[in-house]
């Protein structure tokens, strides 16, 4: 149902080569049950740079997961912190998050990661995944490896239970490990970026924090009350994270836009999952 | 590229068994270098009770047109005359609007009217076509051929060198006689009042001033230039039509609604779709 607006490419991606029908559909069926939910997000751009796109989205479904009863985790790194404690906050959200460690071995941090909190489901919203190589890459295709920690281990690390959701925009994101095959047949620019991490449900979007959106928008309609945040909220999330020292991802200046869209956009495409997700499920026009 | 955003189903009409791919481009191609327009829209679903739909997205397409050189005439009947010049009025645009008589030959009435302004194009946004008895059906069913003039006669005698558009949302508007087809394969509610009334190019969108933006939007990426109004023209432009006598063509109360919709999501639309007619054909995420 969300499809046709998280498919949305304004900025000419070519996203159709990998978006994935019906995602945040199965996503959002996935965890309207879930017990012990852990969300990470956080794609530094550059040294202390974490982008504007992630920490909204993260906010908004953690907030729904728990508004069901899930037991919410937030697990980033130190840069990615201070926008994903603003877009918390901005929500009057409780903003514990636990960071996962830069150095070290990365496994090992994981798998103690993950026999402390036993999350029977994981989400990643727009965090970086490893290529087939090690390296972490932007869409530039530089590397980020330095700036980011190798969260993405937690998704390797996990047992097989752990039903895993990915969210991404553009193949470098942990989870879009599903969709390698058609990422490598798509762009060069594409291909060199893909991350080999996968996850159980894939959620592509034209920018992350819509995909995430998009799970929020089919959860309200699979519990039929209203979970999404308003077009208000968004403005002030995203500018919280901007305050906190977040730049967009793709313009890399600290401005309240995210992957080089104006805030109104990302009000708009809140507004529109709003009314998908009030939808009446045998409603129809009388006209 | 519009398709997307057009193809938005929000209230499940079902409008998926009927939609035309790449309908609004194909109708912005033909339209781009028009020299004589003809625009018709206006649905009265009771006596002296026009819609909100269809006269915004006959102005904002009418001022597009307009702006890119066109002789844009405007004709509708009296009951519907109100909101379409309070429209018109809303985006300062001139208001001489053609009125079509409710009695009378209806084919000879619109011979005349193609004999005198001789139109390279005409459109129709949201206006009723008659079905295959003659009749005009509302959605519900019921006859609205008492509350509308047989405008359509003017689709049915115009010279096959005539490129003509019809705008719609339900089948039963001028236009989608193209879709019939399919509309008699769909529900029953879809089949008994679809039209015969075709087009040239059919543009098939979730609501007709959506489609009408959408045809703009794509003229925009022609010319490189934003033809569409604001998001906050459109809510002066729908309040002028309410405050000129429109109903909300669903609830059918005199509110600034369009199809039971909120202004919200209507301006949120018009920003989504001002992205796109914005959208660099070469642009591209460098993250």
């Amino acid at each position: 149902m969300v499809d046709h607006l998280l498919a949305l490419d304004p900025r000419g991606r070519g996203i159709t080569s990998f978006f994935v029908e019906g995602g945040a559909t199965r996503a959002a069926k996935a965890l309207a049950r879930a017990k012990r939910v852990v969300l990470t997000t956080g794609f530094c751009v550059g040294p202390g740079l974490p982008e504007t796109d992630g920490p909204p989205g993260t906010a908004v479904l953690g907030r729904a997961l728990r508004s069901l009863g899930a037991t919410v985790t937030y697990i980033t790194d130190a840069a990615s912190l201070p926008p994903l404690q603003a877009a918390l906050a901005a929500l009057d959200e409780p903003k514990e998050i636990q960071i996962f460690p830069a150095r070290g071995e990365a496994a090992l941090s994981a798998r103690r990661f993950l026999d402390e909190y036993a999350p029977t489901h994981m989400v990643s919203i727009e965090r970086p995944g490893r290529t087939r190589t090690g390296d972490y890459l932007s869409m530039r295709g530089e590397s980020v490896a330095e700036w980011n920690a190798p969260l993405d281990a937690l998704f390797l690390e996990a047992p097989r239970r752990v039903v895993t959701v990915g969210v991404g925009d553009g193949g470098n994101e942990i989870g879009m490990g599903a969709v390698r095959a058609r990422l490598l047949r798509a762009a060069p620019r594409l291909a060199k970026a893909a991350t080999v991490v996968s996850a159980t449900h894939l959620v592509v979007a034209g920018t992350s924090n819509w995909g995430a959106y998009g799970i929020v928008a089919e959860l309200s309609r699979l519990v039929r009350r209203q979970l999404l945040h308003s077009a208000e909220d968004e403005r002030r999330m995203v500018q919280a994270c901007v305050d906190a020292g977040a730049v967009d991802g793709v313009t890399r200046k600290p401005e309240a836009t995210v992957d080089a869209m104006p805030l109104a956009a990302h009000a708009s495409m809140v507004e529109l999952l709003r009314l998908i997700a009030d939808m009446h499920p045998h409603g129809g026009k009388s006209r």
